[in-house]
C-alpha cells in the first residue's frame, strides 16, 4: 500500500474508517528495519533542509493534528530532531487567550507562518477551530462550512505565495489512547503531561472522529493535501512522516542560490 | 586552563588580548577526541533539555556574538542540532527594519525572550547596538555608557524573573576571517553567504575589537557573564560552547515537575 493511498487530495470518497490506526502499510517488516530506514531518510532530509534554508525562497508548513497522546510531540522529536535549529520552528497552539479571541481565529495562525527558507511545524492549528468547537456545539454546521471555506481560501493564498502545506492527521485508536494515558499515570515523571480534562474529551471520541472526517473531507485539495497517518505504532508513524517529508523535498527540489559572478573579482585584504 | 578562566564576571581586569583566538584550552589532544567529547556532552545536554522543557519553569537565553564568519551559525548547527525542536528557538537579528527603528533598540529583543522551559539562541543581539553603532560613530561615548547601563538593567530584570543568560563571544582572528571569506569565494555553493559589504566592515577590525572589549567589560556580571570562546578552531569552539551549556545545566539542575498525587485515583475509561 503506497504512500499515495494515505494522501487525501479530494474529499469525494474519503472515509476515515478506511484507515485502521493499527496498520503499518510502509513497514519493512521489523521495528529495527523501520528505525534504520527512518535514520536513513533523516540524513537525506537534513541535507535537503540545509539547501532549502540556503535557497531562502520557498516556505514549508507542516500541520500536525491528532487526539491527545496521538504523538504530535513525539513526531517532532522523532522526525525533526536532527534538523538544523536555524531553519525549523515549532509552534504549539493551545486554547486561545483573551487577546487572541479578540481577533478572528486565523489571526494567531497567520502571525506564525514560515518565512523564506524556514520549516514551521504547527503542533495543533486552526483546525482546532473546526474540531473542538464543533464537538461541543460552540459553532453550528453553517459556521463550520463557512470556516472550511475560509481555511481553504487562507491555505490557497499561502500556497500561491510560496508555501508548501502538508497536513498530517495522526490517527490513533481509542484503545491505544487508553494505554498511553495509563502509561502516563503509572510514571510520575510523566504526570506533568497528564491533564484530567483530557479524560473528559475522551468521552466525545466518536464526535471527534466525525469532526476530523468532515474537516479532512472539506479541506483536502491537490495543493494542500491531508495525510492520514496510522499512529498506533510510534515507529511507523515516524516512518510515514519521514517518507512524506522526503516526497515533499523530492517535489520541491531545493537548490543553492546561483553563484554570484561579480564575486570573481573580489579580493579579501 | 579551565573554563572559569574564559568566564568574565567582572570587567575589572578584562583585556581581550589575553585570549588568543587560536588557542584550544579545553582540547583533549586530537580533533577526533574532541569530536567524541562533543558527542558525549551532546547526549547529556539532550537529556537535560528534555527535563528543562518538562519542568516548564525557568528560561535559558544564549547570546552568540562575533565577527562575520566567526561561526555563529556553525555553533547552532554543531551544538544545538540534536536538541528537541519543541524546546529550542533560534532568533537572528539583522539590521533593524524601519518598524523596529521606530521603537527603542531593546523592543525587538524583548519580544523574543524565551518562555518557561524554552531555550532561545540569539544569533546577534542587542549588543550590535553598542558595536556596529559605535565603530561607525553613530553613537557617542556617553550614549554607549547609557546603553551599557540599560543593557545591564534589562538583563538583570530577565535574570531576576527566571532567565539564565549566557553570552558567548566567538573570538576569531583577522587572518582566520580572511581564510574563511576566501573559502566562501572559492565555493559557488557558498556564494549566498557572501556579502561584499562584510569586506568593508573588515577594515574596522581594530575598532570592532575595542568595541567588543568595552562592551564585555561593561556588561559582565556574576549573574550575566560573558564567555570569550577562542573560535579559530571550529571543533574547539563547539567543544567550549557544549562545556559551557553543560555547566549551565549542572547549576540549574532541571527536575521533572512533582508527581500529582490526585492522579492516583484516576481511571481511564
Amino acid at each position: 500500500m503506497p504512500l499515495d493511498d494515505f494522501r487525501i487530495t479530494t474529499g469525494k470518497r474519503f472515509r476515515l474508517a478506511d484507515f485502521p490506526p493499527g496498520s503499518k502499510p510502509l513497514s519493512r517488516g521489523s521495528k529495527a528495519e523501520d528505525l534504520a530506514l527512518i535514520a536513513e531518510l533523516g540524513e537525506g532530509l537534513d541535507a535537503e533542509q540545509d539547501i532549502f534554508y540556503a535557497e531562502h525562497r520557498r516556505k514549508l508548513l507542516v500541520v500536525l493534528q491528532g487526539m491527545d497522546t496521538s504523538g504530535k510531540d513525539g513526531t517532532v522529536r522523532g522526525v525533526f530532531r536532527s534538523f538544523d535549529p536555524l531553519g525549523i520552528r515549532v509552534v504549539g497552539f493551545k486554547a486561545p487567550t483573551p487577546n487572541e479571541l479578540a481577533r478572528d481565529y486565523l489571526w494567531r495562525i497567520h502571525l506564525q507562518v514560515p518565512r523564506a527558507g524556514e520549516i514551521v511545524v504547527f503542533n495543533r492549528s486552526h483546525y482546532e477551530d473546526v474540531l473542538v468547537t464543533r464537538v461541543h456545539g460552540w459553532i453550528d454546521n453553517a459556521e463550520a462550512e463557512r470556516r472550511f471555506r475560509q481555511i481553504r481560501d487562507f491555505e490557497a493564498m499561502l500556497t500561491e505565495t510560496g508555501t508548501t502545506i502538508v497536513k498530517c492527521f495522526l490517527h490513533i485508536s481509542r484503545d491505544e489512547q487508553k494505554a498511553r494515558l495509563e502509561a502516563r499515570l503509572a510514571d510520575p515523571e510523566k504526570h506533568w503531561k497528564f491533564d484530567t480534562t483530557d479524560l473528559a474529551e475522551r468521552k466525545y471520541w466518536k464526535a471527534y472522529m466525525d469532526a476530523y472526517e468532515a474537516a479532512i473531507m472539506a479541506t483536502s485539495t491537490p495543493e494542500c493535501p491531508w495525510y492520514v497517518v496510522p499512529a498506533d505504532s510510534k515507529t511507523h508513524r515516524n516512518l510515514m512522516v519521514a517518507e512524506i517529508l522526503t516526497r515533499v523535498f523530492e517535489d520541491l527540489k531545493p537548490a543553492y542560490p546561483p553563484p554570484k559572478p561579480e564575486l570573481a573579482k573580489v579580493k579579501v585584504e
